[in-house]
């Protein structure tokens, strides 16, 4: 698929809604809601096969056939029954439209109940090819690009701020979650799409356009099976953005409830295939939606490190302990500190400090200040590859009960933290290490990630991250001597 | 340790804190703005050596010496330096006072650079136990009784419902995650006291007192090292109630940090004594604090299943396929439906449904209705032990961008989930097989969790959880036959 096709679908200056419904909930409404509420900036009509003479919808005129629309969109969405799809899509043809979404379902997932829908799917994908429309799904929920205020998605319209990492999905409340996880923490996204059965435009296609896509620096992927396993691999080994990979579908049951779901035939033989991926490219396998964006988050906002040795800095022994079981279990380091910088702590932290890495101040409100938590920083940064930070700030209003001494300190610590987050920055980009956050969820996580920090709520999510971050980085060095 | 003497801990009618502070800050203001906030019920008194004649704090006399309070307390909190705990725990018992909270630290995690603090420590315990006086800590943050309105904490103040989980811990920052946790997705708590160096009280004096308490039903232990094994062993195998186990301080680097945090000596024969108890005791282990509040939610929520067989509601399709793969995963089974319920479902779902288990209906709103997934649910839970429904409601208006229409009918579905509730409860009740939910921390998952049905925001927590309770209910069904 040449660049310039798949951008249009991301970047359409027009577009059209074939199956526009007067009732106010389902999928063409959620589409239509959300284009309208994020400021879609082309033109979109809608079409609807019982529409009347003169009828409108939103304000808008409603067309009963997409050949009546005064213009040749870029883009079309197709929200019909599925036994309407096929000539829908010959309209289209007819009518010189190139690239469509096709919500509707029934196709080839339907292989376990009604295998004619599933020819039908095939004599769709034929009769499109033949005339050059190219398509997304079926059974898909639609395609997102935040950088040019293109919400298509049938599914939650989330707060989202544009960022560099692109997903691409064959689940379509995968993409609902990887939107959800995202602006949860405060972080970004810059395009999505779901491909539901990928009878046309398959994920390889999107990883392909994704690594020359000037705005996109970090590569996501979930999917149930891995279908034209050959492409995929090839595609893997040329592509130089890293590809966080998310394979469902990997156990017995799995694998049955995927069949049923995207019709993915994800057999043994999948496992294996997906198995030769990890070890023949560059991807970074996960688990989990929220693995996937922790991961996406590191790679976007942090340089690579070139060593797995960590500091921790904590003013709570018990976060001390836990973030070193969950470091060593990743694979990390927790490094000692040598005799200089031990000196060097004594001066300036109370007797009672841990007297070693972690570095644990126990309450030390004093040294917990930003201004001393950088001193500490700058000491002990050269015996490491990277430094967690796990001195989180409880901020949400619903469980802490606080009173009006409190509401203002947290506001005069949060003004500090704003002050002193150039230092931080600054200790970063010096040093080319990363420094990862422990927080909950809130206004002080933002603060960091605005600037460019990653912020995670659990020890788990921190070694977890940073080790995608480590081994990636490892990767690229190998791949860097061999060339 | 009697029943009664711990008891009093948690429910004393009077209280002192010794080393009140004049600054807004710290720990002393911390613990009494929570017992106020909190509403305790007793009297409390403060105590400064240096105060000065008619003082006052906070509206309150201030004593110079536990000596000059107007009557004898319950129970005291000391958080004066280090250096001076000792002669006020003389003053405490030449007052006649029993029971003590040291908050102070700097005793036997000195163990790194200062020995002479760990002696010091050791006399102080000899002292108190000569003159029959009790204690918790050195080096802790205080004890909770959420039904007794004793909120004695240093730490962050959650806003946590009367429960019957029961918590004790070796780490500060532990009891606050627990409470955090549990708050986070309206979850409740019962009793909670951080031990810190356990250097009188310990550990096993807690567990024992829980499994005595009538209303406590499940206790959660977090611990670093495992002092006296022998002990341990055999009230863990004795107690009558499930005991949720964290042991952190496993691997070598978290060891270290555990033994300058509280002293604990968690060698690699830890490891071996902690593998021991898994086997020769009925705990259950889990990796984390969110685990542990997740595991003590299905324990106290759910009845325990006979078997490990579920069944997958679901309207997405990666929902089921991921909810698949994290089940079997955790060794659950996704059983298959029978012929009779396929055809029951075949009649009153849409065409696309699944067509076995997970059961799929999509976008299918009006099966998503509560009446109608009600009607699912009655139909296929005979071939199942268990439930797990993954139809996630988003609510939480910072991330989601709802217009109008959507709020009123994000209200309406919720007073429909109200009406229905009960139910979801008979379905529990007259077969007693738990039902888990999927959903996010929100008002949506309180309406089920104030009906006594847990709820879970990822697909492994769902399966870890049931995991656990199948796990435990396994190990007293043989109990029960050896017996």
């Amino acid at each position: 698929m040449k660049f310039e096709r798949i951008n249009k679908f991301f970047n359409p200056e027009s577009l059209a809604i074939i199956g526009a419904s007067r009732k106010s909930w389902g999928a063409s409404n959620s589409i239509l809601n959300s284009l309208i509420h994020k400021k879609y900036p082309g033109d979109i009509y809608l079409i609807n096969a019982r529409a009347e003479k003169d009828e409108k919808l939103h304000g808008r005129e409603l067309y009963q056939n997409i050949k009546d629309c005064p213009e040749v969109v870029d883009l079309v969405f197709i929200i019909v029954p599925g036994k309407y799809v096929k000539s829908v899509i010959q309209d289209c043809i007819d009518f010189g439209i190139k690239n469509v979404v096709i919500i509707s379902a029934g196709f080839s997932e339907s292989l376990l109940y009604n295998k004619e829908k599933v020819k039908e799917g095939r004599q769709i994908v034929k009769l499109a090819r033949k005339n050059d429309l190219r398509f997304i799904g079926p059974n898909c929920n639609g395609i997102i690009n935040v950088l040019g205020s293109f919400y298509g998605l049938f599914g939650p319209r989330v707060k989202i701020k544009p960022g560099d990492c692109s997903y691409v999905s064959r689940g379509g409340t995968a993409i609902g979650n990887i939107l959800i996880e995202s602006a949860l923490c405060g972080f970004s996204a810059n395009k999505l799409v779901n491909l539901g059965d990928q009878s046309d435009l398959k994920v390889q296609d999107f990883i392909k356009y994704y690594d020359g896509d000037p705005t996109t620096k970090v590569i996501g992927v979930y999917t149930e099976g891995i279908s034209d396993a050959q492409s995929m691999l090839e595609i893997l080994k040329d592509v130089k953005k890293p590809v966080i990979f998310y394979k469902s579908g990997r156990t017995k049951a799995g694998k049955r409830a995927a069949l049923s779901h995207v019709g993915a035939i994800a057999g043994d033989d999948t496992e294996r295939i997906y198995k030769g991926f990890i070890n023949q490219t560059q991807i970074i396998p996960v688990d989990s939606i929220d693995e996937m964006v922790d991961v996406a988050m590191a790679l976007s906002l942090a340089p690579l490190p070139s060593g797995n040795k960590i500091g921790v800095f904590t003013y709570g022994g018990s976060l001390g302990v836990m973030m070193s079981d969950a470091a060593e279990k990743h694979g990390l380091k927790v490094a000692k500190l040598n005799k200089k910088q031990l000196d060097a702590l004594n001066k300036m932290l109370p007797e009672y400090w841990s007297h070693n890495n972690p570095v644990d101040v126990t309450d030390g409100n004093n040294v917990y200040q930003p201004r001393n938590l950088i001193k500490v920083m700058k000491i002990i940064i050269d015996s490491f590859d990277a430094l967690f930070i796990t001195a989180p700030v409880f901020e949400n209003d619903e469980i802490f009960d606080i009173n009006k001494d409190e509401q203002n300190f947290r506001k005069m610590y949060q003004e500090l933290v704003k002050m002193n987050i150039k230092k931080y920055r600054k200790i970063i980009d010096e040093t080319n290490k990363p420094i990862f956050i422990l927080g909950d969820k809130g206004e002080f996580s933002k603060i960091f990630i605005n600037n460019n920090i990653p912020v995670y709520d659990s020890f788990n999510s921190i070694a977890r991250s940073f080790e995608a971050l480590y081994k990636y980085s490892k990767i690229l060095s190998n791949k860097h001597k061999k060339e």
